[in-house]
């Protein structure tokens, strides 16, 4: 079972409304939080979900429009009045540090702890963190203004040792460790016996790009091929079908064929405009080309323990 | 009766949490509604507390603290999603132009109405604003940044006419709006008729003071003098009076103080910090100096109805 866990806490697009909030989310992933874009009022949600959010050590913005960005300059505001001492590492596109440093700037609101800013170049593929467990990498996506997506990877653990194969082998628990790395191990009797024999393989790691926002785009699948579980923006039903592309935007049938093309396990469809009062005319057409699609909502949760 | 009317946004210092909103305050003036403040979150609670404000059209930042500005990026988009093409003022100290302007040149997020930056200087006493039916005018305040106060005037309206009186004297309905402006006239039989016996005074007209953040300062009556309704900080109670002055802020026994100084009518306490609990204290604390004292609370009406 992968540990990976992830809450929507806004997925509307445009104007904040009450129950409509903005772009944000925040994925467990390597035991650690990681913030997903961050529109107005984040924070307070952070705060009303209960999250544990001063855990939170790196924050990828996808681009610069408000309703996903609105939020990063008091959050980094109360991170300082909260005491924070560890570091804070900050993905966007380039100019989030001007934006940021001149907002704290005039509120000589200095920051007490490290704040590190990874600016992006448009339209690079790479990767952008190692960390302990998990990867991320960065890809372009087609919009309005630079923007990126996000690939995150859990790194597979340890391998699982069959401790009753090993005893009955007379191998001596001082080289488990190195066993559960893959290595094999020598008897008692001398022989060699084979790491397959001794472990099974590591429990499955879970996966998750992040897509919002975009126009359809038929080279996206390259970047997110067999990812676990997408979030693909659906800003519009096909009938806007025109007014998305104007817009730099998806309709629900575009993410369904995204999804379908990538070879993904799981769609996740949010960035709804506030035209729709129903959104379920949204899964329903893109299940058109994928069946398995969620809707996102602010405040739902989605892991991965089916893996 | 004066037309005034003050809604409280949020009169919380420092980090936003659920039910302790940052500063933001409606002020209905002459008709029209203007904006004091506009901490992360504004435009949300706007929304919830069914404020028509798309007529807005004066927006007043006391300084360039998060917690009383990082909700105007995010009304200045809004507006334009929502289409707007009256004009829009907005009055705050230097650097609030080039803050919003960065912001929104990263988004690429021109707006479609004219929006007027009026920056003002730090330790001006100005009036910035004469409008149909009421001015608006600037004072220091004492604050680790640059921030500045906000009186706000009711213009008296027209007096009012007696209309039995008139028609005795034989007085033509021609001339009772210059009556009501306050001129004599004359009666049928050629005689003088002096307006005080024509006409009553105007309805009482209602004054307001904004003073959000400010250390004790025994300049500050001066400027306000015999203002109606005095909004002034209270982060602190007395007990952390050497806190407050070191943080460029007053306690409650202080605030009480100006207000008494200032000979004001009505006090209103508000900037709470986050460590009490209970607010209570900080009304019976300024009531020792100033009896007629009352607390702000996120929501909460106060009109001017008794003038």
């Amino acid at each position: 079972m992968a540990g990976m866990r992830l809450q929507i806490i806004g997925c509307h697009s445009a104007t904040p409304r009450l129950l409509a909030r903005p772009s944000a989310q925040v994925l467990e992933i390597g035991n650690s939080p990681v913030l997903i874009d961050c529109g107005e009022g984040t924070q307070m949600e952070l705060r009303r979900l209960r999250l544990k959010f001063t855990r939170i050590e790196h924050i990828f913005i996808s681009h610069l429009h408000g309703d996903h960005f609105f939020g990063l300059p008091g959050l980094i505001s109360t991170f300082r009045l909260l005491g924070r001492e560890r570091p804070l590492h900050i993905y966007g596109p380039k100019g989030i540090k001007e934006a940021i440093t001149l907002l704290l700037k005039l509120g000589e609101s200095w920051i007490n702890y490290p704040l590190h800013f990874h600016e992006l170049e448009q339209g690079t593929s790479d990767t952008l963190l190692e960390a302990k467990g998990f990867t991320v990498k960065t890809f372009p996506l087609k919009h309005r203004v630079p923007t990126q997506g996000f690939l995150f990877r859990e790194l597979p653990g340890l391998r699982k040792l069959k401790p009753e194969v090993a005893e009955s082998h007379g191998i001596s628990r001082a080289y488990y460790l190195k066993i559960k790395q893959g290595a094999d191990a020598i008897a008692a009797d001398g022989r060699t016996i084979p790491n397959a024999v001794l472990t099974e393989p590591p429990a499955a790691t879970g996966s998750y790009a992040y897509c919002s926002d975009t126009a359809f785009d038929p080279e996206l699948p390259g970047h997110i091929r067999g990812v676990h579980t997408l979030y693909h923006e659906a800003t519009f039903l096909h009938t806007e079908a025109a007014l998305a592309a104007k817009t730099g935007h998806s309709t629900a049938l575009e993410a369904g064929k995204i999804a379908r093309a990538a070879e993904v396990n799981r769609l996740i469809l949010g960035h709804f405009s506030s035209r729709y009062n129903s959104l379920d005319s949204f899964r329903k057409e893109a299940q058109q080309e994928f069946l398995n699609t969620e809707l996102a909502a602010d405040g739902k949760v989605f892991d991965w323990a089916e893996l």
